[in-house]
């Protein structure tokens, strides 16, 4: 049976209907939806000859042993937010499916390398706040300590939840193994943002992911009557922080891919007759190139500082999360530039905003690529997320291709 | 026994005492620490040849009969904010009583005309958000529909409340009754300001309070992903919003004393990784002229449009209240300016930003004028509210002066 790019289209509807309700997506990891939507991939890959595990993070595996053990490994996540969308995540994992059994078919059942598909666990940290967190652990880059003491809305231990899916908190560093004999990984996405649906693209080649500065800002002024205080003799916290908000945009402008957000202002004590005392904001700043990001920040701090002068404030900057940026392997690139260009005719290059499994298992020093396909209307994380049918298939093909590049250069690969 | 300026310090102390904890002030309106202040304001009186009534609206008069009915009224509030100062609305009442005192030894307690101090009901509409509440409805402008669905954060209703105070929420209309005879009201009041300390005065002259203008607006953009979306495809609510809030200060500074105020901003959904899709706010303008306010309101409606446009989103104004500006009465000013530069050598006039129960009894045709204290460093509302001793004698005769000039004015005055 050839690739046949409809029946993921198909799967991913019988996947919306099993785990979505009105509102969208619910496959929320460690809930039992998600486990749902676990046992039903295991079912769609139960006539390969293939085995499964779930290693110390959570991650499934699926291994199509090869001729030789070096590994292509490809990759999604079936977890969403909740709310969420039809194609994040479940893309990856279910492409990854069809370009498998095209290859067990194509190979009878042994292809030359071991192919392996790997379903990220909570990819989305909608729960405890974790984002990448099976990745993470597969890089070597778990949180156990923090893990331990998160807790979701209700109350509800990370480690508890964990726990009910087969996951022991202590044990997560082990899956590194599974990072034995993998040569290569790949990863199909939507864009989640609106680049290529502006330039009529189907498909992009993702150049890697933007390191990541997000910053808690908070400006203090002095709180006063808004009625008996002259505009002369105030010190407004939110007047310091909106001049701040409006000159990320074009410290961000100056560079060509880079952007800045000022998501979130709460002022103190948020009052219709009073100059707010306090303000606090969040920055969220991203590159690609990690000298730009670095000059971003410095020049938003200074001009925070330059704007509290001004207002005769003072601001406070505490780091929330950074990550450097992660640009994605020349080789495989060249790939899919290869693979993007055969079946939609052009290639354009893009970074990730978003961050993806992707970044961690590149961090780990596996060569990796991405392929994005068009989301309509640049939205995700939302019940409206969607992408044309037609993408879908397109994209299909392309990660197809692309992993039979990366197949035949792992068996000529010198790399130990 | 003469003017006693030192007592009425001494009063507010042993006030502030009564009445306080360790976070300030707390009579507030309709409780039971307000009514053990208006007992003891009660047991301060009672050496005088006084009658006292509570009136349908909770106000209550202290009467001291005059040769002739018409009234001299000399006003304050005894109730507070939760957490207020010491000053706010009592010194009014005290300095009143220590007025009274005064002509009354004077007149051997027949004065040439009627003297009335009135302790206002809840000025500060803290409990259930009516401010303004006993004056107003003197002036005949009571809330009766709006007043009875009233409930304070514990959920007890507005009229159950009063009603434990011996206030029927549907009599309260009938106390416009006490202004018959009123022929002058005059308050004194701290500033709650920074102006007289910046200035190194002790009094001021209030020209009247300023008209408010006080609206609620909604940006409505695109929520987007903070790392996907590139900074010209954005539809930022946070930006527009930003914009307004630094506009609106040039708006106001193009007018002498009227000030403009963005004290509230709401980001949605208002996290680190969303350009905000939805931004709410809230603005607050005033001025003593109607003309400059209403030309701010349209001002700022339009810029409000005008980057609304440019950030391609779109907004939504919705009034919370409005009220005109209220001048004080020219003769009683001029009275007023001759007190305050027979005590402290030197007549400064300013306006109110805060409303006071003046407004509302200006609004009723009675003249009247008020006169400030300094505050020191501008604050009100807070323990730590507060003004020199010295500055507070000096206030106390210059309500007396002003009474005096008041008191000769209505013997002569022609008026109905």
């Amino acid at each position: 049976m050839a690739l046949d790019p409809q029946r993921t289209i198909e799967e991913l509807k019988e996947l919306r209907a099993l785990t979505g309700d009105a509102d969208g997506a619910q496959r929320v990891a460690w809930t039992d939806t998600w486990l749902r939507a676990r046992a039903w991939f295991a079912g769609k890959h139960a006539d390969l000859p293939v085995t499964r595990v779930q290693d110390e993070a959570g991650n499934v595996w699926v291994t199509l042993q090869g001729e030789s053990d070096r590994a292509l490994l490809l990759g999604g996540h079936l977890d969403s937010v909740p709310n969420g969308g039809w194609l994040d995540g479940c893309l990856g994992v279910m492409a990854s499916l069809e370009v498998m059994r095209a290859f067990s078919e194509q190979y009878d059942g042994r292809p030359p390398v071991t192919i392996r598909i790997v379903d990220w666990a909570d990819e989305e940290g909608a729960r405890f706040g974790r984002s990448l967190f099976g990745s993470a652990a597969f890089a070597g880059n778990s949180s156990i300590a923090a893990d331990r003491v998160r807790t979701d809305k209700n109350g509800i231990s990370m480690q508890d939840a964990l726990a009910r899916c087969g996951v022991s908190i202590d044990q997560i560093g082990a899956c590194t193994e599974q990072r034995a004999n993998a040569a290569a990984y790949l990863e199909l996405h939507i864009e989640q943002g609106p680049v290529l649906e502006s330039m009529g693209l189907p498909l992009g080649v993702v150049t890697g992911t933007k390191g990541v500065e997000r910053h808690a800002l908070t400006f203090h002024g002095q709180e006063a009557h808004s009625g008996s205080t002259p505009m002369n003799a105030r010190h407004d916290a939110l007047a310091a922080c909106a001049k701040l908000a409006l000159e990320v945009r074009p410290i961000a402008m100056r560079h060509a891919d880079a952007v800045a957000t000022v998501g979130s202002v709460k002022t103190f004590p948020g009052i219709v007759t009073a100059v707010a005392g306090r303000c606090e904001a969040t920055l969220d700043m991203r590159d690609l190139d990690a000298t730009v990001l670095a000059k971003m920040f410095t020049e938003a701090r200074a001009a925070s500082e330059r704007f509290a002068a001004e207002e005769r404030c003072t601001v406070e900057w505490s780091r929330i999360w950074s990550i450097e940026p992660v640009p994605f392997h020349p080789q495989l690139l060249a790939f899919a530039e290869d693979a993007v260009q055969s079946v939609s005719g052009t290639v354009h290059h893009l970074p990730s905003g978003p961050l993806h499994d992707a970044a961690e298992v590149a961090r780990a020093g596996i060569p990796t690529a991405m392929l994005f396909t068009q989301s309509l209307n640049g939205i995700s994380h939302n019940k409206i997320e969607d992408t044309r049918e037609d993408h879908l298939q397109m994209a299909v093909v392309a990660l197809y291709r692309l992993a039979q590049k990366t197949i035949a250069w792992i068996t000529t690969d010198e790399r130990p």
